[in-house]
């Protein structure tokens, strides 16, 4: 049970957000813009990014949200959902490119501690490619999961654990994003 | 120096907010709303959770900035900023109420991992009759400094040490706020 009087039947970030309309309208404007406004990073590349943070911060209803909107950019096959997996178990070894790897590496540090990114990381990106905003973008998702998963965990949302919930929420919020999504759906709990 | 290139002269968030001003306008709307909004708890209550939160991430910008503004709303004399040290150092032995102690102590679960934070966290916040609002504000001020702590030391940007120009910040903020603020004055690097 939530460690407040939140709406039955809403997952994870849905019930404070519903619960708090006030404070949802700018976290809603800024992961929209975050994870799909304009950018050289695609959408299924930054919510890679925000999938690994939230599974480093083990926050389940996070990285199994973004996990499933990053494999429906990508297409959302099987293959697809076992990418997702393999850059939370070992991003260094999975298909990415030198640059997604040296991004995530970043994102990594950040997640811990800010201050343990280092000149040497920052160059690694650099070198693969990355330009500033890139790197810019890429501390301030890891950053902003650092909040949103504290949000959820926090409050100790409801976070099903069926894998068909994810999948659903990830084909949604693919092809309508954060702000038009439709957050009226309720699930049995 | 900062790890991408940020205007010379604006210390801690206030670089990045100025590369990067699309997201600049989310982060400005939640921290105004959440340190700012109408709400029972006060903006100083709000700025002591902030600050509390950024010492436990050991952010020196993030810190002493709204560390400055908390001591400012209290008036501003040295016993304020006194009173902003002990918070910081000991909450649970400072001159505060028990229910500002409990939300301390939740913020301070959540600063580490949202999952910390247990049922008789909140029972014993509500025992000092704190509300859900303030519960949940004060989950979601703790979770968002773990987010502009990371972004400010993610970027490895200027944080200077001279205490004037964190009690200039705090008076300035404390009067006009954070989106009516004025940021284009450049300090000397």
């Amino acid at each position: 049970m939530a460690h407040i009087q939140l709406e039955k039947g809403l997952p994870g970030i849905r019930g404070p957000l519903v619960f708090s309309p006030e404070t949802s309208k700018p976290v809603g404007d800024l992961v929209e813009t975050l994870l799909r406004g304009p950018n050289t990073l695609t959408p299924a590349e930054r919510e890679m990014i925000a999938t690994y943070v939230s599974s480093q911060n083990d926050c389940y209803y996070c990285q199994h949200c973004h996990g499933a909107i990053a494999a429906e950019y990508l297409g959302g096959a099987t293959a697809d959902y076992q990418l997702i997996d393999e850059v939370k178990q070992n991003f260094e070894q999975a298909p990415l490119s030198g640059k997604m790897k040296a991004l995530l590496a970043i994102a990594g540090k950040v997640q811990q501690d800010g201050k343990l990114v280092k000149t040497e990381d920052v160059e690694r990106a650099r070198q693969q490619g990355a330009t500033d905003k890139e790197i810019h973008d890429t501390v301030l998702i890891a950053a902003a999961f650092c909040m949103f998963n504290r949000y959820v965990d926090g409050l100790a949302t409801w976070q099903p654990r069926d894998p068909e919930l994810y999948r659903e929420i990830g084909k949604q919020t693919s092809r309508l994003g954060y702000v038009k999504r439709d957050y009226s759906k309720r699930y049995n709990e």
